[in-house]
C-alpha cells in the first residue's frame, strides 16, 4: 500500500458506506485522508473505486494508519455502534500519543460517549462523540454534523467538519454541540423527532387513502404541493417521489406492494427512554415508536382484523376540505413534535451541565439530514428573538401557527375517530397541546387517590405545606412537613 | 432484649411501616416472628405497640436476628429499593449457612433482582424477589404477593406467604410467579397498569367537571354508582369516597383545593421503559406517566394558560347519556390498558424464559393490591377458557365489551376533542384498538422512506425476500438478501 511522505490531516478507519463516503467527502474538499479497515481488501477496494478523488493514504495496518497522521493524530471511527468501537479504541490506544483525538462518528448512545470519553481521557486521549445525519448521500455530498467533545479537540478538526458539512444560506450545518455526549445526544434527539415526522406522514397518507379515497399516485401529488409551503422539507419530497413510484413488477404503485411492517434501529426507543428518564412529557416521538412496533405484529392484526368490530373507514366523508384540514392537522402535529423534542433537549442539557445552544441545532440541522427543513429556520428565529424559552409552543410564530390550524386539527382527529383510523400522533400531540395550556388539570385527583391508598401526601392550592388525610382513620388532616 | 427458647420461624428485618405490618399480619396467624431494624430503637418502639400481638422475637443486632431463626433461615428483607438492599445482604451473608434464603419484598427494580439472585447463589444463597402490593393496609390485612425465585425456596416459604395473603372466594391472592426476577417485575407491570387506571378515572373526572359540569361530590356519587357494575374495583370505590370528601379547613370539596401536580415513584416509567425495551406497543400505562410529567410542569402550564388558544369546555355539550358515555369509555379504555399490560408480561415471560401463567397472575390481583376489581375474574376465566391468547382483546369477552362500548368510546373522544379535553389515554387507547384491528396499516410507506433515505430495505407483499429500490441511481430494485 502506498504511505505519501507528507502525513494526512485525518483518518478514517471503518470503510463501510458511512465512512468510505466521509473519508471521500473530506479528500474531495482538499484534506488528504488516511484510510484503514480491519479487513485490508475493502481498503483495496476502496482505493480502487475512489482513490484518484482525493490524497488519500491507505494503511493495511493500524501501526502503518497511525503513523500516516501528523499530530495530534485526528482519527474518525466509523464502525457499528456499540463492542465495535471499544475494540477500536483499545486497539488504537496503545499507539496513539497524548493529545490525540479519536472520533466516534457512529450512531453510539450518548452514555457509552461519556463513559468512552472518561476511558480517554484517562489515558491522555481526546475523545469526540460526532453525531453524524443525512445517510449514506450525505455522508458523501454534505451531511449535519453534530460534534460532542472537549471544544479544544474540536478546535483540531473544525475545518475539517465544517469543509464537508453541508451548507445553508453559506452557513455550515456543524457547530460544537457540548462536551463529552452531547453530540451523540443530538443526534439521538433528531432521530426521534425523525420518527414522528415519519409517523405524522404516515397518518396523513393513511387518511388521505382511506377516508379521502385517493390513490397513491394522487396522495403523491398532494405531497408535492405540500412541500412548497409551511411544510417544505426533505421527508415531504420523498414521501412525493415515494408515492409516485411506481412498482416494475406489477406496474401498481410501489408502496402498495410494501409490506406494512415498520422496523427501526434504536434510536427512536433511546429518545423516548430517555424522556421517561428525565420526566419530560414526549408523547409524539414515542407513539411513533409505539406505532412501529404495533405495526410489526402482523400475524395478530391479520387476526384482529377478523375480529374486532368498528367503523370501516371511508364510509360517508366527502369533505372538500379534507385534504386541507389534513394539511393543517398534519402541521400543527408537527409543531407539537418539535416543542417536546426540543424542550427534552432543553431538560438534558441542565441535567447534564452541556449549556447546548438549542437555536444552533436548528441551525445545523437546516441541511444534509432527514429531517432538514424550511421549519427549522422558524425554530433558529424562535431562539435567536426570544432567548431561552421553555417550550416552543410559546413563541408568537409558533402558537399563531398552532392556534389557527387547530380546527382543522380537531376536525381530523374527531373524523379519523368516527372513521375508526389509528392517529396515535396526531391525537397525542393534540391531548398535549389540551393538557398543556389548561393551567388546572384533573392531577389532584390522582394526587388525592395516591395519598388515599399509598399515603403518598399531597400539596394544597390554598397554602404551603405537604398533607396527609388519615383516610382510614378519623379522616382528619394532618401536615407531614412540619 | 427478649429471645425466646423456640426459633422463629421467619424473620423480618427493617421496621418502617410496611416491613412492620407484614411482620405483625405474619405473627397473627400464628407463625412466630423474629424482628430486626437497623436502628434497635424502632425494634423496641415495634414491640412496645405491637409485641403482645404474637410470638415476636426481637432481635437487636443481625446476629442475634439470625441466631432466632430456624433452619432453613427465611429473612424478609424490607428496606428501601435500591443500596440498601445490597447493604442488608453483604450484612446477612456471612452469618448464614447454606440454602437459607434472602426474601426483598421491597420494591426493587427486577434487574437488580436478577442480579442479586445470581450474586446470592454464588454464596450458597437462596434469594426471592418478591412483590406486595396493597399498601400499609394490604401489608397488615392481607396483601397481594408475587414471590419470585427457586421454587424449591418457594416451598419453604409458601405457608406463610398463603396465610398472610388476601383471600378471594378462599383463594389466596399469591402464587409462585417464577424464577430470578419474574415476582418483581409482575409488581412492576401491576403498578403500571395502576398508573393506567388512575389516568383513565382522571380523564373520566376531568370530562365530568368540566363537559358535563358537575362538581366534585356529585361526580362522586356517579363513581358510587359505577362500582355497581362492570367497573366495580377498589379504585373506583376509592375515587367516590375522595371526591366526597369535605376539606374541614374550607368548606370545599378536599380535591378541589388539592394542587393538581402528580407525583410518581418510578414504577410506571419502569414499565413503560420495559415495554419499549422489549418492543411492545403499551400506550395507556407511557400516555398515563407521561401526564403525570405534564402536570408536574404546572408553571409552564399556568403561562400557556393564557397564551395558548382553543376551545374553553362546557359550551355547548348537554347530552343527557354523556354520563353513561363516559363510563363506557372508560371501560373500553381499561379493557385497552390491561391487554396492554397482559401483552407485555408475555413477551417478557418469552424474553426470560419465565413461563408465567397470566391467568395466575390476574387471580392474585383480585383481592389485596391496589388494582384489585371484579374485571380480574374476567381476565382469570379468559386465560383458563382459552389459554396463551396473544391479546385478550381478541377473547370473546373483551371483544364483545369493546364492540358494545366503542360507539360511546368514539362520542367521548369526539366530544373531548371539541371542547378542548386532554384525554392522552382515552384517545391513545383508542388508536391503539384501532390500529390493531387493522390487517394492513400505513407502515409500507415508513418502510418505503426508510429505504429512500437510508437504504434501509423492505419486504413485499407479494413475495420472499429483502429489497432495496436504488432510488437515487437508476430507481430499478435488487434483492438484498440472495
Amino acid at each position: 500500500m502506498t504511505v505519501a511522505d507528507a502525513k494526512s490531516r485525518i483518518g478514517v478507519t471503518g470503510l463501510a458506506v458511512m465512512g468510505a463516503n466521509l473519508a471521500r467527502n473530506i479528500a474531495r474538499r482538499g484534506t488528504p485522508v488516511a484510510v484503514h479497515n480491519r479487513t485490508a481488501a475493502r481498503t483495496r477496494e476502496f482505493m480502487e473505486a475512489y482513490g484518484s478523488e482525493g490524497a488519500f493514504t491507505a494503511a493495511e495496518t493500524v501501526e502503518e494508519f497511525v503513523a500516516a497522521l501528523e499530530r495530534p493524530r485526528r482519527i474518525i471511527v466509523m464502525v457499528k455502534a456499540g463492542a465495535p468501537v471499544d475494540a477500536v479504541i483499545e486497539e488504537l490506544a496503545p499507539l496513539l500519543d497524548e493529545g490525540d483525538i479519536i472520533i466516534d462518528a457512529g450512531n453510539s448512545h450518548f452514555p457509552d460517549t461519556k463513559r468512552r470519553t472518561e476511558e480517554c481521557a484517562a489515558r491522555g486521549l481526546r475523545f469526540m462523540g460526532v453525531g453524524v445525519s443525512g445517510g449514506e448521500e450525505g455522508a458523501l455530498l454534505g451531511p449535519s454534523i453534530m460534534p460532542g467533545g472537549d471544544p479544544a479537540a474540536y478546535a483540531e478538526v473544525e475545518e475539517v467538519f465544517t469543509s464537508i458539512a453541508a451548507q445553508v444560506d453559506g452557513t455550515p450545518c456543524c457547530v460544537h454541540v457540548g462536551p463529552d455526549g452531547a453530540g451523540h445526544y443530538v443526534k439521538m434527539v433528531h432521530n426521534g423527532i425523525e420518527y414522528a415526522d415519519i409517523q405524522l406522514i404516515a397518518e396523513a397518507y393513511d387518511l388521505l387513502t382511506h377516508v379521502a379515497g385517493l390513490d397513491a399516485p394522487a396522495i403523491g401529488k398532494i405531497f408535492e404541493e405540500w412541500n412548497s409551503g409551511d411544510l417544505e422539507s426533505f421527508l415531504i419530497e420523498i414521501t412525493a417521489e415515494v408515492l409516485q413510484k411506481t412498482d416494475a413488477r406489477t406496474g401498481r404503485p410501489l408502496v402498495d406492494v410494501i409490506l406494512d411492517e415498520a422496523e427501526q434501529k434504536g434510536t427512536g426507543r433511546w429518545t423516548a427512554i430517555d424522556a421517561l428518564d428525565l420526566g419530560v412529557p414526549l408523547t409524539g416521538i414515542t407513539e411513533a415508536v409505539f406505532a412501529r412496533t404495533l405495526s410489526s405484529l402482523k400475524s395478530e392484526r391479520k387476526a384482529a382484523a377478523g375480529t374486532l368490530g368498528g367503523p370501516v373507514p371511508g364510509a360517508g366523508e366527502d369533505r372538500a376540505d379534507l385534504v386541507e384540514d389534513i394539511r393543517q392537522a398534519l402541521y400543527a402535529s408537527k409543531v407539537v413534535a418539535y416543542a417536546q423534542g426540543f424542550a427534552q433537549m432543553r431538560a438534558a442539557s441542565a441535567a447534564n451541565d452541556w449549556n447546548l445552544d438549542l437555536g444552533a441545532m436548528a441551525t445545523i440541522w437546516r441541511g444534509g439530514c432527514i429531517i432538514r427543513a424550511q421549519f427549522l429556520n422558524r425554530i433558529r428565529d424562535a431562539y435567536a428573538e426570544h432567548g431561552d424559552v421553555e417550550n416552543l409552543l410559546m413563541v408568537p410564530y409558533f402558537t399563531d401557527a398552532v392556534a389557527e390550524a387547530q380546527d382543522a386539527w380537531r376536525r381530523v382527529v374527531i373524523t379519523a375517530t368516527q372513521q375508526g383510523v389509528a392517529i396515535p400522533a396526531f391525537a397525542s400531540s393534540l391531548s398535549y397541546y389540551d393538557g398543556y395550556r389548561r393551567e388546572r388539570g384533573p392531577a389532584n385527583l390522582i394526587q388525592g387517590l395516591r395519598d388515599f391508598f399509598g399515603a403518598h401526601t399531597y400539596r394544597r392550592t390554598d397554602t404551603e405545606g405537604v398533607y396527609h388525610t388519615r383516610w382510614a382513620q378519623d379522616g382528619t388532616e394532618v401536615r407531614t412537613d412540619a
